[in-house]
């Protein structure tokens, strides 16, 4: 997603009680900053946001935690949370590729990845969210039977996913090649961008994934 | 794939040295008929039979068997073979449902299925040939790592075949969803539905799927 510049994001983004200023702080204790034992479900580029903040006021017994890299788009995903608090919600500005910082082995129950930018060149496969190296770092951090869900419009990253899934021996279930009008289309959480490009008559292709020992 | 009636199929078939009159009696014993140990590829439904018979005279280390139903299909097919004797390739009239009548535990090493008939009524479904239980059938007959390699044009049959095969524990690698615009498009032996339809710039789905103990 592009966005404009923000000056001041990272100052302004100190404002919003569901941005954690630290995040590796609560690495291995994240149930002490929600003060509670709910699972936690986390989703890596939450873009401006909605589909993070639906599921966290659809759902309060999970903890919800959206990371995403830029400090101008967590700040625009936060303002969504300026006039209703959402306790079971948590902003972190980090690199996914850092993950391990900030979770422990077994940390997490779900990792949702949504429209991921399918870096088409070939010599950039590697900055791909379902590349390899950072199926073992999700595994590093989602519980045994953990799961990763992935939804996309790019049929090159899909397939891409589904044989780097298979190949990292996470069991897949639910594959669909066009999830609005699929039996998982009645609960399923839209993104902005999902909703733009299915409006365009744009299919969109989802895998859940579980996570199984190496 | 429809075929008129030919009369007196099942007769003419016992003139041609490829058909095997009664398939059950090799059942754990076919090296005894190709004079071989090599390993055995198995074709369910092999229609006219181009591909079996390309295949068997491109790696005749290898032992092709190629199931199909009616015998006027077969008849066709072993056809092809009438003026040039091909050693490694047996013809088999027999029903797939029944697959362990034919073979023992381990007696495979691969099965082909190219363009199997979709079903696309939802009540037939468990007549699709990666139907469960037809997955835990060829996972009786293959070797364990024995491979089950999948080609269709039916985009529907193809995401049902990837759900059947992740819930079998398969595990699946090569998934492409444009085979003849993939790196597997070179070795890639065509059927004779394929060229016709891929002629029409009809896409075709791919996969293979590695047997893994249950």
């Amino acid at each position: 997603m592009r966005l404009r510049n923000i000056p001041g994001a990272e100052q302004a983004l100190l404002e919003y009680p569901t941005f954690v200023e630290q995040p590796t702080d609560y690495k291995t204790r994240w149930h002490e900053r929600f003060q509670n034992d709910h699972p936690i479900h986390v989703e890596i580029g939450c873009g401006k946001g909605r589909f993070i903040t639906t599921l966290a006021a659809k759902y309060p017994e999970i903890n919800f935690i959206a990371i995403e890299l830029k400090a101008e788009v967590v700040l625009r995903a936060a303002q969504r949370t300026e006039h209703r608090p959402i306790p079971n919600l948590a902003f972190v500005q980090y690199n996914a590729a850092q993950l391990t910082d900030l979770f422990g082995p077994g940390e997490i129950s779900r990792i949702y990845l949504n429209f991921s930018d399918p870096w088409p060149k070939k010599r950039h496969h590697k900055r791909r969210l379902t590349y390899s190296s950072f199926l073992q770092l999700y595994k590093q951090v989602l519980k045994p039977d953990g799961e990763l869900h992935v939804k996309t419009d790019n049929e090159h990253l899909f397939e891409f996913t589904l044989n780097q899934l298979s190949e990292a021996l996470f069991q897949m279930r639910h594959i669909t090649f066009d999830l609005h009008h699929s039996p998982f289309a009645e609960e399923n959480v839209l993104t902005e961008y999902e909703e733009r490009f299915s409006a365009r008559g744009q299919r969109i292709y989802r895998v859940e994934a579980i996570c199984r020992p190496n």
